[in-house]
């Protein structure tokens, strides 16, 4: 006889529609994010990501189908020690899935809070911040670009999609559990904190005659992407200490608001030196 | 009395769900394109730009509602007089819509076929080739991309999702009407035709030791994007003149497949010179 799941002691079985736990599942799964900061992930793959991703990312509760306690036997053998797991059936766990497949597995994981200060006080310290971003897949792969071309941190301003917005953290391709993301963020004292710290704002705006590629990306910089369409608003130009455009050709306003952002941490990389990436 | 259509000998009225021309319509809006080739655009800023793309476009045939007919009332006057009008309740407009919340306003609008020949025949080409790109969004944000950037055409090779898609078409921001785009195009004729005429075929490659920044990008290049996630096939790979990889942060597999297309494109209108883009 095959026990599919080996971790007895720490496995419970739920059978209740109306059990807190799934009712919490069900919202966060939905949500992205519990009213308490956990992140939820559904699926095998986000499950690996948020397991590799270290220190900073603790599995706290897994949710698992019958059918997904057998398919997925070797990565539950794998949990860390203080990982809770609960089997549901698969009727139930399908009830509880945000997404038109269920795959039979999901987790709610704690991320330790960043610290903005620590960010501050890294060596030419490589920021994207997001203002007024509103399409979560947008968002995810401007934090999936942030994370692969050297950035030290995602800010996401207030009227921003939510980072952990499911979408936005599969879009991510796993960057959420690496790279320190804040979120909720105010505009004017940010970039003012930002400001005191030695970071130089630069600003994307499509209509600023200075090139990004002519512009010096080296020491502490910020780059302050806006919102898909509208770019953007007035206060945050004038706030700017630099507005960048990537040159295009007549009669297009602009390019995606996540490949701007990838472009501007493209040239960044490019010029401070791809091999200083990885510090 | 305002009468809100002015060109009243070319509007007809439609009232019945079973007309042809609405069934034609409902179609094209879902697919994109009819059958005959023809692109389908909902709403009014894509007609806008389909309007103002010039030679290579024309408006066919306008739908509109009731309502649209009076809110969209400077649009429809601006029409060129080879353009037919239909007009129809709002409710029918409803059911033949593919958008959640209509507009009241969709045009078919026919693209002159551009020729492969004669854009081969461009000095310094620059091509982008999707292979197998899935993803609409990731489609269409590349081909703004290439319009935006000085690319002069993209092929869509076969097993990639159709550029006319209404997603694609919408992610380009116009860029299909201004830009030659190929789709359907079958995987080794084009290369070797390419090849033929002196394009290198440049693959973007996530795990090649070349960097993009250090590779030489002028003269007659063909950047080949692949499928989200896994990539181009290794028969692709085999038939590139070179594999190139932008440079990232260790434990991430890649950027999105957009943004490394919009990446490669900056890479090589930076080398190239950016004046050089309005040619």
């Amino acid at each position: 006889m095959t026990d599919p799941i080996p971790r007895e002691s720490k496995i419970r079985e739920i059978t209740s529609t109306s059990n807190p736990l799934v009712k919490l599942f069900r919202h966060a799964l939905a949500e992205g994010v519990t009213r308490d900061g956990w992140v939820a992930v559904e699926g095998p793959h986000a499950l690996e990501e948020a397991l590799a991703a270290g220190a900073r990312v603790s599995v706290q509760t897994v949710i698992v189908s019958h059918t997904g306690s057998v398919k997925f036997k070797v990565m539950l053998d794998r949990l860390p020690p203080e990982s809770e797991v609960a089997l549901v059936e698969d009727p139930l766990y399908g009830r509880m899935s945000a997404t038109q497949s269920p795959q039979g597995i999901a987790a709610l994981v704690e991320l330790r809070p960043p610290s903005l200060d620590d960010v501050l006080r890294l060596k030419s310290v490589l920021l994207l911040v997001a203002c007024g971003v509103q399409d979560p897949g947008n968002l995810g792969t401007m934090m999936r670009s942030a994370q692969a071309l050297g950035a030290d941190a995602v800010l996401a301003l207030k009227d921003t999609v939510n980072p952990f917005n499911p979408k936005a953290a599969r879009s991510s391709a796993g960057a959420i559990f690496h790279l320190p993301i804040f979120h909720g963020l105010e505009a004017a004292g940010t970039l003012k904190k930002l400001r005191a710290s030695g970071v130089r704002i630069v600003a994307s705006a499509a209509n600023s005659s200075n090139a990004l590629h002519r512009a010096d990306l080296k020491g502490p910089v910020a780059f302050v992407i806006g919102r898909e369409g509208s770019g953007l608003p007035g206060e945050i130009m004038r706030n700017a200490d630099l507005l960048l455009s990537i040159p295009i050709r007549a009669g297009m306003d602009s390019v995606n608001a996540a490949t701007a952002a990838g472009i501007f941490l493209y040239e960044a990389a490019r010029q401070r030196g791809f091999e200083k990436i990885n510090h």
